[in-house]
């Protein structure tokens, strides 16, 4: 692989980004302006808004609502490279990466943004029978298993079959599980209310298990009652200090339940990109690399880590959260640490500016910390969307989807019920397809 | 299987619809009212808009924009159950269908609404190379291949295997394939314009092969002419008579010339679904089933084959184009006619109420034959967009695609440019999935 911008300018420093998700991008919108080159490498063509990707797994919006390719976000920065590809090895030394296709790049700063992805504490058996929610195809496969599970319910005669049809598991009780949870007791209870001929949806069971004493265990304590009470309103069974043990086909074991369902979702535990690993730098409990005040790892200030990737102990209050924000604020400071550098400033640490956080449940209800305030319900809600379509990346999608909102909160219909299969591509896998490049 | 609303009025006939398309629907619709109970089953728990599936194969519309739950679009007919299942056979002597799960379901009345498939005139191994478009997974599969291609080309240094990425060939000049070939020639132009940094997308070339003589074989020769205009001005090579002998991965031969591609989209020939052999009756070339002139097959009038499935000759001018239209009008035909039966009225042979074709081109250009009417330009493209919004089924859905199009037609982006990978479903396809129903 060769960069054409680098090679029509070798003198500019090259800035090497690993990662279009919000530290990535941020940092390459904010280097934009600066003198260097700047080369955005991630292994699929769009950036996601993964906060609201429990809503296409729910069947509230579109792929495309929540996904913008990342070549038109940084159409604008003339100083920037958008490559579909997958990072193989980083080699920190050498100062270069290697990707799968074979191919090397070398760089002058290094920003892996790279993310996480599921953990399942080792049973990685697990992974196949309780999906986690990180990306479009994730969202997509469970949305088909939630919305098949009502089909086969209706077909099913043998009322024990169909209860387990008809029981839903979420696991993991921090903001992607509650949103996960309520959204799943609102579709039974609404979109799919009078859809149906045999069952009613609405008696569908939702449960949510969390393994700790609290729901939402990184906000404060009185918005994870306010969470749990708001969740039993809409009829989710919360169980909290009920930590999973086993996944098998057909059921879930947790704290000496064994509990019958065919759907379970996993909200449960992240851990650092695999490719962390390759930094040979050390890595926290959670996979994620431990970075200096300024986000770059031990001896090499040419290389930073980023959002949900890095391990960052200099705040005090103890480490930041897996946060919209948090990536943000990294990657714009990264890129101003990478111009300082050039202009012969000297660096400042890195801070976090804690504006707050915000979890849905459901239709007008939600929870809030901003600002030390704690509240929740209706304005919780309101704040949320608008907090949320404010950052949705791409002006068409902010206007789609607030009317998508109205329109589902006006008729409590969900409009993107499809179960699609699988594509049966011939040969091979597509992520082979879109990294290695067979001769034509 | 049991049929539950049958099992409350085992005295009502029962109507058996199978295949939720135009034609099933409006057969099902119209006889929500009429003293029977009704079962409509398909394999996809959806209802596809397909005259506009182009448009998803584009990246200008989302799947669920174009596609709606059976279950929903059914929901206030009472007498209609909508059951997820494949057939695997017709037994017309015991009347009765057998579906892929081993279940059996007797009928009084049964509607065979299945559709057409691709047909690759013998050669399916073409099938992988050259993707039809027919449900949404082929959509998104055809999707992912063309911005795959440009992603690639990107990459590539090879200026040999870059022009076979920038070259794309679509087979047929029906009216889908000169939407597709308009289409992709309209993104490569101006959506994708100032994405790249090393390619021209603009430059990628788009050829469309007919085999006949001329576009748009079953509109007025006057159209056909005017289309192929358009097309050029797109920047589309338009070759007539131009029969493709073979497709092998990274080429396509056709009429002597061998042109290096890696993306062939399929339009060029339809087959009636395989289960029409299972009736026993008379099958024409395109594999559907020769019908009587009340839509019925000979020796059985209880047995209907409508739409894409059905081969009907009894009208002037010669055999139906497979059109929405003679779907709708055999749908409504067909539950007209059993109401007729169970009311003793006699049964009148079916008649089409031609009101013309559109097919669209691109932005602002489109081709009509209405009511002896042939134009082409933004009318006809107006008239386009109006009639297939209106058909929409669902009103959400017609405004989003309303407001979709407004805003793609003023600022030239397609938002759903996502490539998405297939998802890695764990155990069996989903397809099986779907349609057995395995113990939990």
């Amino acid at each position: 692989m060769e960069i054409a911008l680098l090679k029509e300018n070798p003198d500019l420093p090259h800035v090497l980004i690993l990662g279009g998700g919000f530290a990535g991008l941020y940092a390459a919108k904010r280097l934009s302006d600066a003198p260097v080159c700047v080369t955005v490498v991630d292994r699929r063509n769009h950036h996601l808004f993964q906060p609201m990707l429990y809503q296409v797994a729910t069947a509230g919006l579109n792929p495309s609502d929540i996904a913008s390719p990342i070549r038109s976000i940084l159409r604008k920065a003339k100083n920037t490279e958008v490559l579909l590809a997958e990072v193989a090895a980083i080699d920190v030394t050498a100062r270069q990466v290697r990707f799968t296709d074979g191919s090397n790049q070398s760089y002058d700063y290094l920003i892996v943004a790279t993310g996480a992805r599921h953990s399942y504490f080792g049973h990685d058996q697990w992974e196949g029978l309780a999906p986690g929610l990180k990306s479009l195809e994730d969202a997509l496969d469970i949305r088909r298993r939630v919305l098949l599970a009502f089909e086969r319910a209706e077909r099913e005669t043998d009322p024990v079959r169909r209860h387990a049809y008809l029981t839903f598991v979420v696991v993991g009780g921090g903001p992607t599980g509650v949103e996960m949870a309520g959204a799943v007791a609102e579709i039974r209870r609404y979109a799919l209310r009078r859809d149906f001929r045999r069952i009613d949806p609405a008696e569908a069971t939702v449960m949510l298990l969390e393994g700790g004493p609290r729901l939402l265990p990184s906000y404060p304590e009185s918005l994870g009652v306010a969470a749990k009470q708001k969740l039993r309103r809409l009829g989710v069974e919360v169980r909290t200090e009920t930590l999973v043990t086993d996944i098998r086909h057909g059921s879930v074991s947790a704290a000496g339940w064994t509990i019958p369902t065919q759907t379970v979702i996993w909200a449960a535990g992240n851990t650092g990109s695999p490719i962390l690993k390759s930094l040979g730098t050390p890595l926290d409990r959670m996979g994620r690399a431990v970075v200096e005040p300024d986000c770059t790892i031990p001896g090499h200030p040419e290389v930073f880590v980023l959002g949900d990737a890095a391990a960052f102990d200099h705040q005090e209050g103890g480490g930041l959260p897996g946060i919209c924000p948090v990536a943000i604020q990294m990657g714009q400071y990264a890129a101003r640490t990478i111009e300082g550098d050039l202009a012969g400033r000297p660096r400042r640490a890195f801070s976090y500016w804690d504006k707050g956080q915000l979890a849905v449940i459901g239709r007008g209800q939600a929870v809030a910390d901003i600002w030390k305030l704690h509240f929740g319900g209706f304005l919780a809600w309101l704040i949320w969307i608008f907090v949320h379509v404010f950052f949705l990346i791409g002006f068409r999608n902010r206007v789609l989807v607030l009317l998508q909102w109205a329109w589902s909160y006006v008729t409590y219909s969900r409009g993107a019920r499809l179960i699609t299969e699988e594509v049966q591509a011939p040969g091979a896998s597509l992520r082979s397809v879109g990294i290695s490049a067979p001769s034509p």
